[in-house]
């Protein structure tokens, strides 16, 4: 059950901000989240390694890319922020290059967790901002959720073959089937409703898409943890886990749906 | 002397294909650079963990940026191609889990590699497609040579004082105001003959950041071989090391230079 209360205030909070919340009270909101994602992921990669203040640096510069997609709500400026997130951390590591034992290590997962937050999670504001966009991402948040929760439950309760064993060892091919179906459901229902323009092929398809993009995003998020010896990436929502073990689907998804619907 | 001799061929083979050679040919020649740029970092980050197929495998990976900006010479395709190589990855990954010991590990390395070898290589072409863009390239590689061999002469004859010792022990901050001198003299006179409409300001400012953006490159390629063990990045060019000893200084000053341009 402890799932379940804090899951369904955070599904009541989301839609309210997409549906009601102006495109700046969504910014803020997500630069938040992006702000706690890359938090937790730099206590997981840079664990024992750097103090508070350098760690809130580094989240900084991580959050380049989702900062200039505030500013500027196309991909226009991503390459020149990734840049800047790449030049200001080489600067970091060639000044701080003797107190690290294995700099380059270090800077390898830094530049992993640019890629993984910074990156990924600018989507989110860009998605946003395109036509719709809030409907997008409702219908994108259902799909994920289907998808996850269809999972969980279909694998508890009939999973027996092994996904990927290695990387999540819970995570069985029923689960995902099962998911899939799920993620169906919530996809045209919730486009019934928010974008009855968009043909049932197209999200048909684009379910499947999103749906094992999730599952990606899910299982690397599983790999970050097994290679960093965390369990969970954070402990702010519950049973939820932390802040990354919500969105991980979502970060893989949205780069997806933004790239086909603009493309 | 075994230094000046490929030195001299290279550059002229270099002022050949900027003052004569199509933009195709130009293209075509730096895709394979490139190529055998990925290819000496994937043998330091990849050392004994792959196959000579799965590694050029990767190496079209880590390739994707530039093979984006081959087919639309501006920054529009980058992000698209990064996702596209963090993608192609994390499947990889995914796929491949059970084969490595430390899976995270490894995938930070590799898009450590699409930063430095993808993202950044693929400004070569970008700064290629813009107008004068061959004479920009010229003065820009100008710079980093007067940099590098200025820094090279008077480092060796009166350089004392120790730039970074950790990274680099043999760089001095003789050697860098040498240098600096050196690509100050370079960048007027190419400037001189081939962009004389360029301010001198601009020109002084911008021949301090490229050098500064070119030690910063030697440097970081200094961090990547102590991190993996490696002392030259490839034999291919002589007493010149590897191709990336070759553009490591270019690799960090034409993103700068692109950038600054087309803002």
């Amino acid at each position: 059950m402890d799932r379940v209360v804090p899951g369904l205030l955070l599904a009541g909070f989301w839609l309210l901000l997409l549906f009601k919340g102006s495109a700046l009270l969504f910014s803020v909101v997500i630069l938040a989240v992006i702000f706690m994602a890359a938090n937790e992921y730099l206590r997981m990669a840079a664990a024992g390694l750097i103090g508070k203040k350098e760690r809130y640096f580094l989240n900084l510069v991580l959050m380049f890319p989702a900062l200039a997609v505030t500013i500027n709500s196309t991909q226009q400026y991503l390459a020149p922020a990734l840049l800047a997130s790449f030049f200001v951390l080489t600067g970091y590591f060639l000044y701080r290059y003797a107190k690290f034992e294995q700099p380059y290590a270090f800077f390898a997962r830094l530049l992993f967790g640019v890629f993984y937050i910074g990156f990924l999670s600018s989507y989110l504001l860009l998605v946003r901002a395109l036509p719709d966009g809030n409907y997008w991402l409702i219908v994108a948040s259902a799909i994920t959720a289907g998808a996850d929760s269809g999972g969980y439950f279909v694998g508890c309760s009939i999973g027996k073959h092994k996904l990927c064993p290695n990387v999540s060892p819970k995570k069985t091919i029923e689960g995902a089937l099962g998911g899939l179906v799920f993620a169906l459901i919530a996809a045209f229902v919730g486009a019934h409703f928010l974008l009855p323009e968009v043909s049932p092929w197209f999200l048909a398809l684009g379910t499947v898409v999103l749906t094992a993009a999730g599952v990606a995003g899910d299982l690397t998020e599983s790999i970050i943890k097994r290679g960093t010896g965390t369990k969970d990436s954070g402990t702010c929502l519950g049973g939820h886990g932390g802040i990354l073990d919500r969105i991980d689907s979502l970060l893989f998804a949205l780069p997806v749906l933004y790239t086909v619907l603009t493309f």
